[in-house]
C-alpha cells in the first residue's frame, strides 16, 4: 500500500466536475463577474468546499470561462479557486450532448427503449472519440494540480476515463471518483459498445475510492468488473484488485446542506415568490413536485396518477391544485425534447378534461427558479417525488426541510433518498400508477397529528447528515486505501 | 435435509408448462388427433421424454384438449402422458397475454421504454389475479400426479408461483424450477408492482432447484432473493434457506436434439422448401435469419445494419440476398404487433430504396413453418442471431448442426448460446448497428479456410451437449439437495 506525507483531511482537494460553481461573464463595464450556477451538484459540493486550498476544475462554458482558463481565478464568496478546461465546441457537444446525456444517463438509469433504442453506429464512435479527448483535457488540467500532492475528487458520468488517465499522468495521485447517479446493472451496461463500458469500468478503477450513492449501485460496478480480465474483485469486501492497486468501492449518499437552502428561503425574491404560490393554491390543497423536465424524473406518470386521483376519488375535483416547478434540461438532445412535449400535452388534455373556470388542476411552471421551488417548499401538501431511478434525490430532503405545513412525501422506493427517508413517506412503485393516486389520495387525506409525525421524521432524517460529513466520509476512505505516514 | 426412497434419475417425472407437446382436434371423422406444437421448450423436452412413466402437465388450448383434461392420454408417437389444465378463457387471457407475455417477458428481456412503458393498474391488478388462479389451477393439477413421487419440473415465466404452491398442498414433493428466458437483474425486476415481484420471487423458492441458462441469472435471480425478509442467501455456494429447506441455484444451458432436426432436414417437404431457398439465393450469398416475430429478437436492427452494410460496402449489392425467417408471436399483445408492423415497413423501405427489378435485397417469409426453416439452415452463408438478450438461442445451435455451406454465424454477446458457441462466431453487441454491419461483411468475405474451420467448431459445439444431458443434470441436482435412501 503505497503511503503519503499528509493525511487526505489535511490536504488540497481538487475537484474535478463537467459544470463548475460559477461561470465568468462580461457586465456592462466589460468587467468579468462570476454568475452562480445550478443542479444537484454544484450546490452540494459548493457549501463544502470551504477551504483556501480547493481548486474546482470544470469545462469553460462561457466566453468568460475560456479566457481565464486554464490561469484560473479565486471565486468570489467563495474560498475556491476555479480553473477552467477550454474544450472545442465540437468536442464539447459530442462529449456532453452525446455520450454523457445522450448514452450514458439513459445507461445507468434504465431509459431506453431496447427494443428500438439505442442504435449505435459511426456517429457513437466519433462522439466516443469526442468524450475521450474531453476526458484527456480534463485529466492534464488536472495533473498540473498535482504538485501539492491534493486529493482529487472526480465527479460523475461525465468524466469516467479521468481517474485512469490522470493515474497513467500522477501515478501517486490519490484519486476518488463519486457518481451521483445510479449504476447500471452489469446486465443493462452490457448495452454499451464493448470497448466504451470496458474503457468506462477501467477508467474508474483508476481511481483509489470509487463511491457511489448507495451500495447497491458499487455492487453492480463490482459485478461488471468482475467480467474484465486482470482485475480481481472480493464483492464482499467491496474492493478490486487491479494493477498490483487496492480499489475500495463505498458508497456516500449526498445530504443536502441546510443553512444554504433556509438563506435562500428568508431572501426577499423568496416572500414574494411564495405569494405567488398561495395564490396559486388558494383555499385547496397543494400537491407540489420539483424537478428537471427530464425522463428519469418521471413526470408524466405523475400526471397520468394525478389524473387517476381525479377519476377514482372525484371529490378532490376543484379540492387540490398540483404545481409542477420543472426546469427546463438538456434540450439538446432529442429524447428529452419529446419527452417535454408529452409532459406539457398529458397536462393540457388533464386540464382541458376536468379544470373548470376557477379550478386548474395542473399548473406547470417551466422555469429554472430555485427561488420559486424554495417558497414552493414552505407552502406543500403533500410532494411528489416518483422517479424511474434516481441516485439520491435532494427535492426529497429540500422539501421537508423547509416546509411548513406538515407535508407528506411521495416518494419513489427507486431513489435513493428512500433509504433514509423510505419509513416516513408514503413509498410507491413509480411505474404503478394505482399506488401513486391512491398514495396521493391518502397523503391528502392523512390525520394532522399522523401528518405531523412524519414530517418531522422526514426533516430529523433529511438533516441527521450534512454535506461535509458526506465529503470527510470521502476523505477517511481515500487514508484508508493510502494510509498517511504516522 | 429430507431423504427419498428413489434416486430422481430413477423416478417418474411430471412436467409443467403453458404449452404442451400436442394438441388435440376433431378430424373430419370425429376422431381425436393429436397436433404437434412448436416452440423452444416443446422441442428442446419433447425429444427428452423418453419414458413411459413421464406426464406432461399443460394449460388446455383447443375445445380437444378441454374434453380430454383432466383426464389425460397417452400422446401418440411418444412415450409421455399428457394431461390439460382447464383454464377459463377470460382468466387465461390475463394470464398468458397479460402477465406472463406482457410483462414478465418484458421485464426479463429489458423490452420496456422505462419513461413511458409500463404504467401498472387496475388492470395489472385483476391480470395479476387471473395469474395466480391459472397457477394455482396448474398446482392443483400436479398434486394430483404426486402419488408416485415423482419429480416435477416445472417450466418458465408462465408458472413462477407453482413450486411455491404445490410445494403447500405437497410439502416432500421434489421440484425443480427452470427459466428458458434470461431473468431480470435486480434492479430492473424492481419495475414490477412489489406484491408481485416478492410473489414470484417467493414461488420459485418453493423449488428445491431454481435452474436457469446460465450463471448470471441465477446470479440475478439470488440478488433479488437476498432483498426478501426471512431468506439467507449464499451468493458464492449459489444457494439460499428458506422455511428451514436449502435451495440451490444452478444454471443448466438447453441444447437441441440433433436427431430430431436432422430427420426433419431429410423429409420430403424439406426437400421441396430447399429448391424453393435455393431459388432466392439464385447464384447470390444468402444471409439469414430464423426468429418469433418478436422484439427481443431484434430483427429491426439487423435490417438497419443490412442496409449499413448495403450503403458501407455498395459491391454487395445485387450481390446477397438477406432472408428472414419470421414466425408469428403473441400478437394479442399490442407491442408486438406494433413491432412487427415496424419491421415490414423497414424491410418495405429498404427493398424499395436499394431494390432493382432481378434483386429483392430482404425477403421476409412471415410463417410458422419448421421444415422451410430447416432447409434454410442447410444453404445459407451467413446467418445473423442478433437477440437484445436472448436465455439461450436454438437457432444458433440448429443452423450450424444443419448447414451444408461452411456458413459462418453473426451472434449477440447477450444471447446464452454465446457461451457455448462465442468462440468460433462474429461477435456482436446487437444494439451496434456499425459493428453487425461489418460482421455481415466479414462473414461474408471470410476465405474458405477460416469458415470451414469455424463452422466445424460452431457445429461441434452445438452437438457437444444433448437434451438428455440437459434433463440429467436437473435430476442429478436434484438428488444432492434431496439424496435418495441408500
Amino acid at each position: 500500500m503505497a503511503s503519503t506525507p499528509h493525511s487526505a483531511m489535511e490536504s488540497a482537494l481538487v475537484v474535478a466536475s463537467n459544470r463548475g460553481p460559477v461561470s465568468f461573464e462580461r457586465d456592462e463595464d466589460g468587467k468579468l463577474v462570476a454568475r452562480r450556477g445550478s443542479g444537484g451538484l454544484v450546490t452540494v459540493l459548493g457549501g463544502v468546499l470551504e477551504r483556501d486550498d480547493a481548486t474546482w476544475v470544470a469545462a469553460a462554458v462561457t466566453e468568460g470561462d475560456r479566457e481565464i482558463a486554464p490561469r484560473g481565478r479565486k471565486v468570489e464568496g467563495a474560498a475556491q479557486r476555479v480553473r477552467y478546461v477550454d474544450i472545442p465546441e465540437q468536442v464539447y457537444d459530442g462529449y456532453y450532448n452525446g455520450i454523457a446525456n445522450g448514452v450514458l444517463w439513459f445507461a445507468h438509469h434504465y431509459l431506453w427503449d431496447i427494443a428500438r433504442t439505442p442504435s449505435f453506429g459511426e456517429q457513437t464512435e466519433q462522439e466516443w472519440a469526442d468524450y475521450v479527448e474531453a476526458n484527456r483535457a480534463f485529466a492534464r488540467a488536472l495533473a498540473v494540480e498535482a504538485k501539492h500532492d491534493p486529493v482529487f475528487l472526480i465527479q460523475d458520468y461525465h468524466l469516467t476515463l479521468v481517474p485512469g488517465m490522470l493515474r497513467e499522468l500522477v501515478p501517486d495521485a490519490r484519486i476518488l471518483h463519486f457518481s451521483h447517479t445510479p449504476f447500471a446493472g452489469r446486465t443493462y451496461l452490457r448495452t454499451l459498445p464493448d470497448d466504451m463500458r470496458r474503457s468506462i469500468l477501467r477508467g474508474m478503477l483508476g481511481a483509489d475510492v470509487v463511491g457511489f450513492q448507495g451500495r447497491q449501485w458499487g455492487e453492480n460496478f463490482l459485478l461488471s468488473v468482475r467480467e474484465l480480465d486482470d482485475v480481481h474483485v472480493d464483492i464482499r469486501a467491496h474492493r478490486a484488485e487491479v494493477d498490483g492497486r487496492e480499489v475500495q468501492v463505498r458508497s456516500f449518499p449526498v445530504a443536502v446542506g441546510a443553512q444554504e437552502i433556509r438563506e435562500a428561503a428568508a431572501s426577499d425574491r423568496a416572500k414574494r415568490a411564495r405569494a405567488q404560490v398561495e395564490k396559486i393554491r388558494g383555499d385547496r390543497k397543494l400537491l407540489l413536485r420539483v424537478d428537471r423536465l427530464e425522463p428519469s424524473k418521471n413526470i408524466l406518470r405523475g400526471f397520468l396518477a394525478f389524473e387517476l386521483l381525479l377519476q377514482k376519488h372525484p371529490d378532490w375535483r376543484g379540492r387540490v391544485v398540483f404545481l409542477a416547478l420543472l426546469s427546463p434540461s438538456r434540450e439538446e438532445v432529442p429524447a428529452y425534447r419529446d419527452y417535454g412535449t408529452d409532459c406539457r400535452d398529458t397536462a393540457d388534455r388533464i386540464n382541458a378534461a376536468f379544470g373548470k373556470e376557477d379550478w386548474n388542476p395542473i399548473v406547470v411552471k417551466l422555469q429554472e427558479n430555485f427561488t420559486y421551488a424554495v417558497a414552493a417548499y414552505d407552502q406543500y401538501d403533500a410532494m411528489l417525488v416518483n422517479p424511474v431511478h434516481d441516485g439520491m434525490n435532494l427535492v426529497a430532503m429540500e422539501g421537508p426541510v423547509l416546509n411548513s405545513r406538515g407535508g407528506s412525501l411521495i416518494l419513489s422506493r427507486n431513489a435513493g433518498a428512500f433509504g433514509r427517508l423510505g419509513r416516513h413517506a408514503l413509498a410507491i412503485n413509480p411505474f404503478d400508477l394505482s399506488e401513486t393516486a391512491e398514495a396521493i389520495h391518502e397523503a391528502l387525506e392523512m390525520p394532522e397529528d399522523e401528518r405531523t409525525r412524519r414530517a418531522r421524521g422526514l426533516q430529523r432524517s433529511a438533516l441527521a447528515h450534512t454535506p461535509a460529513t458526506w465529503l470527510a466520509g470521502q476523505l477517511r476512505a481515500i487514508d484508508e486505501v493510502r494510509p498517511p505516514a504516522p
